[in-house]
């Protein structure tokens, strides 16, 4: 095997380097977690980092290489979410100019936070790859050093001090389960942790609307996929790095993909259970874990929960999805007479059963129905999906008729 | 003054009793919430116990105080939420009987919750009063020890245990605020603090819809409020205890009121700022500190984030709410000719503006419009209120009448 980019000493390094400038995040058992995915659950709680992920690790240490000459210059990078806030947050800190372009889709909350940090903001492109092109062209033109999200064994290293800390802190983790976009955060952890224990399995988590590294893995042909909305916009990556393909398909053992709605079951889950908020890339690694149980079944697995940034606007709507598909939210839709009275009986019904009606709309325009007739639909919110049935059955047995 | 019911001893003795069961929980300073309360902010995390509340101290302190034959009959309690969690949790670790009786209307998950400990629930009583009167009747009717919520020196005791570890890890904190229902908690905190460091001040935080513990210390009428709808739910009670009103009368600075908008808008920043979910009670400590800014400027505050227990629903409808008042979430309705091609107008100017549509609906049935005109109504996420208005301006500005 050729030497890697990066090694166990670049990475110890940049431990040194960035202490005291990063939070020294905890890696917790969760109990709950443990007894749902049934496997010994740790999680690594890079949420808690001042900007609210991994990033920052690999952008401070990326600065902290520059000469004096470069610093004075400024930096440039094309980030739609947390490199940017990392390298925005301590290029300011350590009075670095920085310029950041960010595609025009990106999330108000995330331009308004790496402003905030006195970073120049430049919306451009149309999506990751124009952006990019721009931060390049600028870079260029005004003599910036252009600070890669992933592809760069600065960043790698930065990034690989997490599973030094996990480690340190839990020993005897036997897999190690990081989510995947660019791969810059798990070819860090897979040096880190392989060197310090070689029989370790680091393991990959990929939205399968992104799973550039895992066909890179299984050797599957790489067309390139369209562009897709994903709550895992952290992880929303075309194509892999370079530098991190080649440390992945070193040491990786496998890379798993999950679906959305498993990200957004993860991402409640998590919140209910361990009362954090995380993005939808942190739950994409512990849906992976529930989405393949017999391969993990009794294992001490460590769940790299890589950040908490997410819009609130989209973190309401997870929430109402989730209680949606549990059967906590259910819609009705109920072939009622056009008469007084009728949404009063069929409230009463609703109330008697224990449902609670969240909002109500008639529909009198549909073919099918008599003129005198309309369809009532309801939205009820229920204890779990068999309290919904007999929400159900209660009307049912009243006499209306469910469409 | 005369001897106060709880000593220090007791919330000594508690700690000793309890530890290694209860989670040791950290206090953590918060460097954004500083800058925004403008004062230096710690939050001791209670949301992190296994129940998510701080609840489990007094609970499990007066479960260890029974004898071998008050264990073997089982105890009795009755709450709505955290105190039955956390009775339920530790009598089941303890092999001991719990009957838990709560009001009908208690939020679903709650209940859930405290099934699944293993106690008995029993849902009776339309309100706390009611459910408390059926818990007490049992307790006689089958021999169980009654555990009070609040009104009882081992619950405070236990509760009390809190303020030694905040002092123990940020001695220098000059203001504790802790949530106030029926006063346990702060009445074993000021007695903790109080006698650690005598010059500590202590201040409550009620909502205004149940402002009965600041009644008492200010001297007030206490007329009994009507029932309202608070989202601080743990802390909706309109009759502190006896022994929790002597001695936060003797030892409390200052119990402070909180609006409903107040506790939403504390609730929703800490969960963006620091990705941890708090209930309204928590929410309610926060939100005091900014009531009264002047009160607390500069000082060292330690907050008590007393719990973590929200229904997802209600945490996803208190987002939504909050994105509304900040502007980022609007209503604007139009008066628009009912011809083709209206909406798509007006779609595109709004999308031109940068604004997002989330809902839209049409309104035909007013009067005071002309029978060839419609009202039509959009629900829009905006950047900021300032960008709000840069949208209604466009759509004025191409001749829309906004209503």
């Amino acid at each position: 095997m050729p030497a890697l980019p990066v090694t166990l000493k670049d990475i110890q390094s940049a431990a040194a380097a960035i202490n005291g400038a990063v939070v020294r995040t905890p890696t917790r058992h969760s109990r709950t977690l443990s007894a749902i995915a049934g496997c010994e659950v740790w999680l690594k709680f890079e949420n808690r980092q001042f900007t609210a992920s991994f990033k920052e690790r690999g952008a401070l240490n990326f600065l902290l290489s520059l000469n004096a000459d470069q610093r004075k210059r400024g930096v440039a990078a094309m980030s739609a979410g947390n490199h940017a806030q990392g390298v925005a947050y301590h290029a300011g800190r350590l009075s670095i100019p920085a310029t950041i372009v960010m595609p025009v889709s990106t999330p108000f909350n995330k331009v308004k936070h790496t402003r905030d940090f006195g970073a120049d903001v430049i919306l451009e492109g149309r999506d990751l790859t124009e952006a990019s092109a721009v931060a390049h062209r600028l870079a260029a033109e005004r003599g910036l050093t252009f600070i890669h999200p992933y592809d760069d064994s600065k960043v790698i290293a930065g990034q690989g001090t997490l599973a030094l800390e996990m480690l340190e802190d839990v020993p005897q983790l036997e897999c190690l389960m990081v989510p995947v976009g660019g791969g810059g955060l798990i070819s860090g952890v897979a040096i880190a942790a392989k060197a310090i224990k070689p029989g370790i399995e680091i393991f990959g988590a990929e939205t399968e609307l992104y799973p550039a590294m895992a066909e890179s893995l299984h050797g599957q042909p790489q067309a390139e996929k369209p562009s897709a909305q994903t709550i895992a916009e952290g992880i929303a990556v075309k194509r892999p790095g370079k530098l991190t393909t080649e440390i992945a398909k070193a040491l990786v053992n496998d890379i798993l993909l999950v679906g959305e709605a498993e990200i957004e079951h993860a991402l409640v889950m998590i919140l209910e259970i361990e009362k954090t908020v995380i993005e939808g890339a942190a739950a994409a690694a512990f849906a992976a874990l529930l989405a393949d149980p017999a391969r993990f079944k009794g294992k001490k697995v460590g769940v790299v929960i890589s950040g908490g940034n997410i819009d609130m606007r989209l973190l309401s709507n997870v929430i109402l999805r989730e209680l949606t598909r549990e059967g906590r939210i259910l819609t009705l839709e109920l072939a009622i007479e056009d008469r007084p009275g009728m949404l009063a009986q069929v409230a009463q019904l609703v109330g008697e059963a224990g449902g609670n009606i969240l909002e109500v709309s008639h529909n009198r325009m549909m073919s099918g129905i008599s003129a005198k007739s309309a369809t009532l639909i309801l939205v009820i919110e229920a204890r779990d999906s068999a309290h919904g049935v007999q929400i159900r059955e209660k009307l049912a047995a009243a006499g209306f008729r469910l469409v």
